[in-house]
């Protein structure tokens, strides 16, 4: 099908920054076919008229685990341990693959509502976070999390689960995978070895939880001598590409062995503060040229997945912990959340408006009182939107939201089934 | 005019803390007249079916400066003195009444919108944030921002204005004053003085900018050989009851004045962030007994005057530099946001859902992914809303938001007329 978008004021890559001028858009199928002059013999199926709309490429969301939004607002205001063992893992020792894939859904409305248009998901009901993804119309990299103390045990199942769903999805050309071995202080050295080798024969992409906490820290120094990073790094890790959320406790060398290895790092901003951990050194990862991204973990520590609310964290608390207000800019924030997202996920066909790109486009309302006056809209998609602005979304050439209205998914049977669910797992 | 909600899930007080059920709220013109039971003689000419609404009080602003929503977006990620007098002084030097007139007005569209139901105004232009309010149908408290180092200059004729905007609204019930001196670097300490005495002698509370910036702090140090606070206390400024906005660099011996003159402080966060001064006390506040409430401050340093993000800061970057999960609860901030913003600003009559209290309510779209599962309607204000949920507003009985149609101004002609002036103004 094609598309053309006439006349929207949008957001475009130049060389290394961004410009915004009022051009259109012409998509064939699911690639943008041409930006400002137009093929006279493009004959679109569907005209948007963009003279009220903001253009942008979609948001990618590089650290969630989507089924977790059944627990939104469920566990609040308490110590990582309370959260974890005492609310959170009662509630998924029941959940189930139904669930789970409810609970997906739901991540999906949130994340389309707000303009993403990609995310990378960490789960452990395998095929539910795909199916979702799929049937929403969004762009999705998906690992089953890898846990395994040993891997003649739960490892060896959940990394059969993993080559299931691949196997499953291979012919799906929104659905990729990564191999997410959850954390160093969830997986036994041997474990980890059998990954990688399988990572690197296979050559899928790695994606690990790393530095989180304080506690994962002293315990790596305790049982390894070493800190996180410099343990994966002694066992060959980031020989595979790799993309490690959090990173908020990271040594000078730590920062030196991500770069070298050119590791992509998702900060989580709004997770790391909610559980305590702190602020990761965004700042210090820029300065070694560090492949930055932006996450929202799940809906359980944050507590939703608009991404915006991230990226509007990303640009202000290192301004804040720095005291220096020129600290992390609006247009690096955006970077982050769009070409460096895709380039963590090795999507190097989407992240940007450009001739030859996937048409993962977000329409913004201009007739909003955030993005009024237009004085700067990349500050705007940093500083002030809400993610409300977002009215309309194309992924994949698709429309999957026209107008604020959801043309992929039934809103209301997905909140109707998640407070049934939540109201079974709370008993 | 009698309006009754049916049956909307409501956030109500009990005591010290809240709770959530299904009620009916009735409103007698601008009252809360009755909640629960109904008297059956009260016959309502307007019902809002409240069965897919979450009730609660509207939020209140405690510190803004509504005309600079003109400048959104226009100066980011610049040094404080780059910002102040590089970017926004020129612009304010050119800025006329009815520009600002505009800007208040595109402040009251986005706060209603994102429900807040009362605003804390500081500014320059005589009668332009009352005209707005008014126009809007929002419940303000206004200060004329007083600057004087020498009040036979320009210090007299702003207390002039105060006075003159006093009586043009003295019988407009949703508009009531503040006597606003600007800060201690902006007024000298005889003009501060007679600023005082006034207050005393008519009774209006007091509006300033407290402990901003660190400079703020080392100038006071060396001119008056005091902190701020110290300094305002030694020469009788807390003897009328203060609204202190930002209080970022505080002593424990400045927490210890404010808390025993019963000051209340509003929180800024994100522009504390974003111009690199860094993180207010709350939690130390908070166990002295301080009354906290939160502003947005102006969209020149936010970028928006949406406070659910403003809440959402409170509630999370205190646990990030604390460390510590627990540290500023849901309940806390979403008090913080309407109860003892009512306090700060001796609005004792809104704030809260109950009777005999202002009809003062928000209406929020339980069909909103961040809403949903319905798991803990407090924390979904704190944490996971981002204040498009918002679907009806009421302020002081009257419906000045129905379905997400804003009844009291014409947002278009408002998005038309900033673009204008601000296309003027920066030329």
């Amino acid at each position: 099908m094609n598309i053309l978008i006439k006349n929207a004021l949008t957001i475009l890559s130049e060389e290394n920054h961004y410009i915004t001028k009022r051009t259109d858009i012409a998509i064939k199928d699911d690639i943008i076919f041409a930006i400002g002059e137009i093929p006279s013999d493009f004959t679109p199926d569907e005209t948007i008229d963009g003279e009220k709309y903001l253009a942008s490429a979609g948001l990618i969301n590089c650290h969630t685990h989507s089924y977790m939004s059944l627990y939104r607002n469920y566990a609040d205001d308490l110590s990582f341990s309370d959260w974890l063992f005492g609310k959170i893992d009662p509630l998924e020792n029941k959940t189930t693959p139904d669930d789970a894939y409810y609970g997906a859904l739901l991540s999906c409305i949130e994340m389309i509502r707000t303009g993403t248009t990609t995310f990378t998901d960490m789960h452990m009901f395998k095929n539910m976070t795909a199916k979702a993804a799929d049937e929403a119309g969004m762009r999705a990299v998906i690992s089953r999390g890898l846990v395994g103390e040993d891997e003649n045990f739960g490892g060896a199942k959940r990394l059969d689960e993993a080559f299931e769903e691949m196997e499953n999805y291979k012919d799906n050309r929104r659905i990729s995978f990564m191999l997410a071995p959850h954390a160093i202080y969830t997986c036994n050295t041997e474990y980890l070895k059998k990954i990688i080798g399988i990572a690197i024969g296979e050559n899928i992409p790695l994606n690990i939880h790393l530095s989180e906490t304080r506690y994962e820290v002293s315990e790596s120094l305790k049982n390894y001598g070493k800190t996180p990073t410099e343990y994966l790094d002694s066992i060959g890790f980031f020989e595979q590409k790799t993309l490690a959320a959090h990173c908020v406790h990271l040594t000078d060398n730590d920062i030196e062995i991500l770069a070298k290895n050119k590791v992509s790092v998702s900060a989580n901003p709004i997770s790391n503060l909610k559980l305590g951990n702190g602020f990761a050194p965004i700042p210090k990862l820029m300065e070694k040229g560090v492949n930055i991204c932006i996450g929202t973990d799940s809906a359980a520590s944050n507590n939703s997945l608009n991404l915006f609310r991230d990226m509007n964290y990303t640009a202000l608390i290192h301004k804040g912990v720095n005291e220096e207000a020129q600290c992390v800019s609006a247009e690096e924030v955006y970077r982050f959340a769009t070409k460096n997202g895709a380039e963590a996920l090795s999507l190097y066909n989407t992240g940007e408006l450009r001739v030859g790109k996937k048409a993962d486009i977000i329409l913004l309302d201009l007739n909003s009182p955030s993005l009024n006056p237009y004085n700067n809209p990349v500050s705007a998609l940093s500083y002030s939107v809400n993610g409300s602005e977002v009215d309309t979304v194309i992924i994949d050439g698709k429309i999957v939201m026209r107008k604020k209205q959801l043309l992929t998914i039934d809103e209301e049977k997905v909140y109707y089934n998640v407070n049934k669910i939540i109201r079974r797992l709370s008993k």
